[in-house]
């Protein structure tokens, strides 16, 4: 078995072995609920294999990487309510199976237990691994607020885009690596670079996402395909083909991408189409190379151990090469 | 003026210093109007007074008093959502004036933002420190979800009625006074002895927001008499009244707190007349003393100066014996 997937065990055995089952029953019910509901555990894995990647003992970052991951699901539960989303991972999302106040207040009770989680890190960088935890606690509500405001803005650009991708989902990538590595007493420089590397292959492993969206092995990724186009989601995708359309087809792009009637597949095609005149496939693909090639350079310059190294980088090709 | 005005002072000078009117404008706005609201700054005073209580330097516990009073107006914006409450301190709740996603993301970036100050506690307890602000932060969540689950639930108990306040309310007094104390580095026995003076008070101080609620002067506590009782609310007097009431009075009882027809005076009138049948005043009265009175013992089992203690008595006395 590879390091990380004994990595993941650890998690999934400390997550189960914790009594979350207190009273009130209607706030702790949705936290156990969640937290049963599992998913990749990405954010742990890295904060506890940073650990290792500068020396430190995995067992050290094991409660803080247990907040990041709780911090992550309390974020996804009340982004959930905002966005109406009926399901999560396959299940009734809290929102819908209980109400909008339970899933509010259950939400704040999981930021309050991260930070407890956080709080309990073993390490004499304790203010630097809060300070670091609380901006990014920040940032990503702040990348939330922009995904939010995106939908009824009309003028995106690119830029903007990817600073929204990258507080939204790539900033806590980074920190849960930081804050590994500064559990383990690695420099401030390291953990900056193993920083730089979490966020720019969070930036490409949230492309991915939305390539996968419109170009991915729909058997594979499990969701259909086009499900951001059907929901007018101005991903990459979009905002790049907007970028370099003709202005008949940006008008065509914009009235797609207005149409709430249209027969699915035949929108789907129509914009599929589109992407593939102006060679949005492609032009995405680069772009994703770009941010994880500066993950790469970042990790390079680490002072780690290559075989060490070698393990993230793997992890983050395939977070980057994965088809579903 | 007198110390604890100062200590308000300082604690609003800073507020207002702080820049909060960052971006995005839809995520900060409504924190920056939230805190320009105004209130007492009970809480993060507590803080200083505790501090100052002990000998400590006041400086070093402002950032921490800061965090406490941020994450204080954190719990009032999500309590308005779940309340569905129009107004707070004589203005729109950010529920109404935005809308509800937005109050959601802006209430959880100022709970970040509360951990970020709390972390910059100057002083070697911060574990401490951030244990005692997490675990009641966790608190206060149940206390909020009791409360909720008391609407519907029949046969609450005065024992559980005080344990949803104390989770509520008195709790985050404790925790505030507890924090100032061990930012002075105050044993770990005082600690425990000024939260326990904190905790009792603030039980104390909800009692008397229900007793004023009936038995107030209207023009001084600035809301109409009988806001409770028109909102069938089963405060402590409602609880005590029924615990004493006869079967038939039960009765009278449960039908005024359900019916949401009578005109509001008559339903009042009523509602005071059995609590006048019941010795209600008195009864409250007698609770309030009995956590009044332990609020004092242990502050008075203390090793601070009495002049000292003399400011946080007559504190905790005013917040007591007052009239609005």
């Amino acid at each position: 078995m590879d390091k990380l997937e004994v990595f993941k065990q650890k998690i999934n055995h400390f997550l189960s072995q914790e009594n979350f089952n207190n009273h009130p029953a209607n706030l702790y019910e949705p936290i156990e609920y969640t937290l049963s509901l599992g998913g990749k555990r990405l954010r742990p894995i890295l904060t506890l294999a940073a650990c290792d990647l500068f020396g430190g003992n995995i067992d050290d970052a094991l409660k803080p990487a247990i907040g990041i991951e709780i911090f992550h699901n309390f974020t996804l539960l009340h982004d959930d309510i905002m966005d109406d989303a009926p399901q999560r991972r396959g299940q009734e999302t809290v929102y819908k199976k209980w109400n909008s106040n339970i899933a509010i207040l259950s939400g704040d009770t999981m930021f309050a237990i991260a930070f407890k989680y956080i709080s309990q890190a073993n390490s004499k960088t304790l203010p630097e691994i809060l300070s670091t935890f609380a901006q990014t606690a920040i940032e990503v509500c702040e990348g939330q607020q922009y995904d939010m405001d995106f939908e009824s803005k009309d003028d995106v650009t690119i830029r903007e885009y990817l600073k929204m991708i990258r507080l939204k989902t790539a900033v806590l990538l980074g920190a849960s690596l930081k804050i590994g590595a500064l559990v383990s007493n690695a420099t401030t420089d390291e953990s900056a670079l193993i920083y730089d590397f979490g966020v720019n292959a969070g930036i490409a492993f949230q492309l991915k996402d939305d390539w996968l969206d419109a170009f991915g092995n729909e058997d594979k990724f499990g969701k259909s395909i086009g499900g951001d186009i059907i929901a007018n989601k101005k991903t990459y995708l979009f905002l790049k083909c907007f970028e370099k359309a003709s202005s008949t087809d940006r008008d065509r792009l914009i009235e797609l991408f207005s149409d709430k009637q249209m027969n699915p597949e035949i929108k789907i095609d129509k914009v599929l189409g589109l992407y593939e005149k102006y060679h949005v496939k492609k032009e995405s693909t680069r772009e994703m190379e770009h941010f994880f090639n500066l993950a790469l350079a970042a990790i390079k310059m680490t002072s780690a151990s290559q075989n060490k190294k070698d393990i993230l980088i793997g992890f983050a090709e395939w977070l980057y090469k994965r088809d579903h």
